[in-house]
């Protein structure tokens, strides 16, 4: 080793021992007659000691050291006359008598500082300078640190790592799959996988009954903010079980990695079926780390004269306690701009001043007495001082207008405290979503699965309505408004899928092609099963109260799906091309 | 849970207990009154029974009950009247009450067994079926066991794992690309990585010290038997270290893992320059599970009128011990066949017999006496009872002719046992390996490696025997005969790796194009660092005495590039191609 110790681990106790640093100059300071050099490793910082009497050659070395010079420090530890308490090796320095310079560094193009950064533009490009900010760098130790506290608790459980295949078959079902043309099956393509999903479930028909893997997935998607072509899940899928062992199973996980990386006992988790977290937060992964349920209002409003309400299929609001003094006009005036933003797209916003002196203030007061809204404060359990929001209009759009509202809200009133944690599983979601664009039914969550028993013999009955109301054996573990992970119980008999996917609107031939090596492996002793992916990069970010998960990625994509480091991707050799019998077409 | 225990827990201490299995009836016997079901799962096999007296109805229901049907049996553990010592549940049954079918199976188009298959083309079709086998789905478990305990062990010593990206920037270098095409960069395209070796080095550069991760990798090549297009590779990279450094920690790795999953202690393992083992064994991966060290004998052989000799730049043979009344005339022209196929290449095979009673038989009598002969017998300590093999020619050539011999003799004389484990480091390997085809050097392990600090003064030289001299600090690590691991110091500083470029006849755009980022990130100081990459799947594989990774990997492909499972690679959609900006264009 080039070193004897890390720049993190001298203590008091050192003392007197002769060592052998390497590291980067974090900084030095010239006093003149003395030097020091903080040098920087990702386990710590020490500080490096010249003297200019002692040896005028080696501290002028010393002082020539730029930011960010490797340098190999031979020397003596003792103890500094001025401690530094912020510091773990705050009581020590290191005088030094050998000094080599192992690598000089230009001028970065940012401070290698955890406070300050280059701006994400320079952060990506200079990624591997980004990644010597102690923040980021220690993002990445615990990702690694999350992984193996997963490994480490699945084992125990019996659960078996396999690796699955990254180049499979494309599926025109789902989100796009990025494609691989294949070389030596002209005009064939493999697909990346969006989920290992039906090699778990074939591992299941093999009998392995218990799978996990710590695996990177792709999806060739327009990138929003949050969002990455290549991300890691913890896929995983039980044989055997019942829906109420998954849950307690991956709640015990989830537990035990709070408990075990943050120190955190969570407490049983909640739960709520799809329906009723529509109702009461107009979304299927709700924040609880506030109430400000949902009020409907239609059976108390309609048949005033006023029209927005009389034709709205639903009137529904929230109460922010304590705000009304702190929304003045204007301010009402550009909260409703902000929800009329084509994001939101809200076509207004009514609300109620429940003034500190119980007059009540509102910009529906033509039409409703202050008798009226009396009742509708009531229903609220209002008190003087709060404010109501209230929205209209069709039922989805309406509850998702005011469930952004909701949470715009709580980051207002600093409601939503990174580092309380309240998860809540939602269950029995719907089987279908209906997609207006194309005018038919997708799987909510994929079309492997199962239909709640009792909705079995509802499923070909062909009625809009029917086909809406059908309920699968579909779950998501939500933590703090974010879905950290979501599953199923699987169809595990042949039947019952070729009726899934008619439902979906697969012709035979079209399932068979697809996916009839999963449907003929149900022919040969499918045992019942289900499963559950976390999604590994956001877990991370939410365990550290963090949105952004390219935080918790070492080499991110921006949002052109750009590798901007090594500039990926690139065009290729025209020789290239014609191997994989492929040419460009761009126009 | 739909079971109470596995089929392979209970013992003679449970009778009594009620319990629940589930499980694959492996078969069932029908012996008039009563029927035994045995029922098994990943974790064993346990016998049910059925009385037709006590229970005619259920007993009717186990006789119908298929190979391969999925169940769950309730019932009573009680002692069995004839215990089966070969099984861990072999001294009870579970005398059934209620048994329901979860799933039926047709009959599988093989036998579930441990000592059968379907042959090679079945089981990759079937391969969920395939992995039923207990020798298989052990296989899958000893993988995943050997990755959590290589995670332990480099854990413990601060190395972090660090996903690197799988979309990554295609370069000519080297083996050919998998491509991906970009649809939202028309005409471009990302690389799947052959391996990770720039993002660990950069990660070098980003401080993070120590690296690893087992990470899938890819490589476009005609797929010879034991080759698969992904493959896994353990891969790490240290900062601050020697060559010596990352030789004993990854020396300590696999001791670790060989303890631990196989309970053998390991020797320190011996090292040998490339140049030696080419010379004692005409292979840079020599099996050292049996010695026959090639012994040259051009200084004895040349001016006696046998031309072959008298032209070859070498001539060099293998004592093969004990040997010589195994080999009739017949044996002996089937082996010289044997050689000559275009496999290996020979043009002929000169044998020396040593008959056990002292006289000598050899192809070559009519040129050498049995003087001479004697004298070429000393040299490898030959005694009566031996047979030499001798081949002549090229050196580099008729070395790895040889080799093949060697090995092929190791096999026939039982000298190659699976189970005993001869691991060797092979050190010093050459910086360039010049090719043939297209009349350039090529580096010979990856062009990041760095040529040993003695050679960098000759680096450009430019004259053919110099650059063939060159040294690298470069190692692998061979076990039995295979390449495990294989690994570098690497270049840290920018100039010494633009040298190295230009000696793989890199122009200085090209390099700045396919390489710049990582050249550039050398200039922000780059710490002295170097690394190693194991092979994961054929670790598992020699690590149990096998050959063929396949049967580690749980969904390999075929030699086409293949998966019969699932049919991939397959057409795509003309609209996707089109999304993609592509046409195909096969003829």
């Amino acid at each position: 080793m080039l070193r004897s110790h890390t720049c993190g681990e001298l203590r008091i106790s050192d003392i007197g021992k002769s060592v052998k640093l390497c590291g980067w100059v974090q900084k030095s300071r010239d006093l003149g007659a003395l030097t020091f050099v903080d040098l920087r490793d990702r386990y710590g910082i020490t500080q490096l000691f010249f003297n200019q009497e002692d040896n005028p050659e080696l501290c002028e070395k010393a002082r020539k050291l730029g930011r960010e010079f490797v340098v190999a420090a031979i020397g003596k530890v003792r103890e500094r006359s001025s401690k530094n308490a912020n510091r773990a090796t705050g009581d020590i320095e290191i005088e030094v008598t050998e000094l080599s310079i192992l690598n000089e560094s230009k001028v970065p193009p940012f401070t290698i500082d955890d406070d300050t950064d280059g701006g994400d533009e320079l952060r990506m490009k200079y990624r591997y300078l980004d990644i010597r900010r102690m923040p980021v760098m220690n993002n990445l130790i615990f990702r690694s640190k999350l992984a193996i506290e997963t490994r480490k608790f699945l084992s125990s459980l019996n659960f078996v790592e396999v690796e699955t295949p990254v180049l499979i078959k494309s599926t025109p079902e789902g989100a796009r799959d990025f494609v691989v043309p294949s070389r030596m099956n002209a005009g064939q393509f493999y697909a990346l996988p969006q989920s290992p999903q039906t090699f778990k479930q074939l591992l299941m028909v093999s009998g392995l009954d218990r799978y996990f893997q710590i695996v990177k997935c792709f999806r060739d998607e327009d990138l929003r903010a949050d969002r990455q072509p290549e991300f890691t899940q913890i896929d995983c899928e039980m044989s055997f079980i019942t829906q109420e062992d998954i849950l307690q199973t991956f709640e015990a996980l989830t537990k035990y990695l709070f408990k075990t990386l943050k120190g955190i006992d969570l407490p049983t988790f909640p739960r709520m079926t799809y329906d009723e977290a529509m109702l009461k937060y107009g979304s299927d992964k709700p924040d609880l780390r506030f109430s400000m349920e949902f009020v409907e209002l239609n059976d108390l409003v309609k048949g005033k004269g006023f029209s927005v309400f009389d034709e709205a299929k639903l009137i529904v609001g929230i109460n922010a306690e304590g705000q009304a003094a702190k929304y003045s006009n204007k301010d009402l005036k550009d909260l409703t701009e902000w929800m009329k933003r084509p994001q939101i797209g809200a076509k207004g916003l009514v609300y109620v001043k429940y003034e500190e002196d119980g007059s009540i203030k509102s910009t529906v007061g033509k039409f409703y007495s202050d008798e009226d809204i009396k009742i509708w404060l009531e229903r609220f359990s209002a008190k003087p001082g709060d404010i109501l929001f209230i929205l209209s209009g069709e039922t989805d759009a309406t509850r998702k207008q005011l469930s952004e509202l909701r949470l715009e809200m709580g980051n207002r009133m600093g409601l939503r405290q990174p580092h309380d944690f309240k998860p809540l599983w939602v269950m029995d979601f719907p089987l279908l979503e209906w997609d207006e664009d194309t005018q038919r039914f997708y799987a909510m969550h994929h079309p492997f699965t199962s239909p709640k028993k009792e909705d079995i013999n509802r499923m070909l009955d062909g009625d809009h309505e029917t086909m809406k109301a059908l309920r699968a054996d579909a779950y998501d573990l939500v933590l703090n408004g974010v879905e950290i992970g979501g599953g199923s119980i699987r169809i595990h008999d042949r039947t019952l899928q070729e009726k899934n996917f008619k439902l979906l609107g697969f012709t035979e031939e079209e399932a068979e092609a697809q996916f009839g090596f999963l449907m003929g492996a149900f022919e040969f002793g499918a045992p019942p099963h289900g499963g559950i992916a976390f999604g590994f990069d956001r877990l991370c970010a939410v365990m550290n109260g963090q949105n952004t998960i390219r935080d918790f990625i070492a080499f991110p994509k921006n949002n052109q799906g750009r590798d901007v480091m090594i500039d990926a991707p690139s065009p290729i050799d025209k020789a290239q091309l014609k191997e994989l019998y492929l040419e460009i077409k761009t126009e």
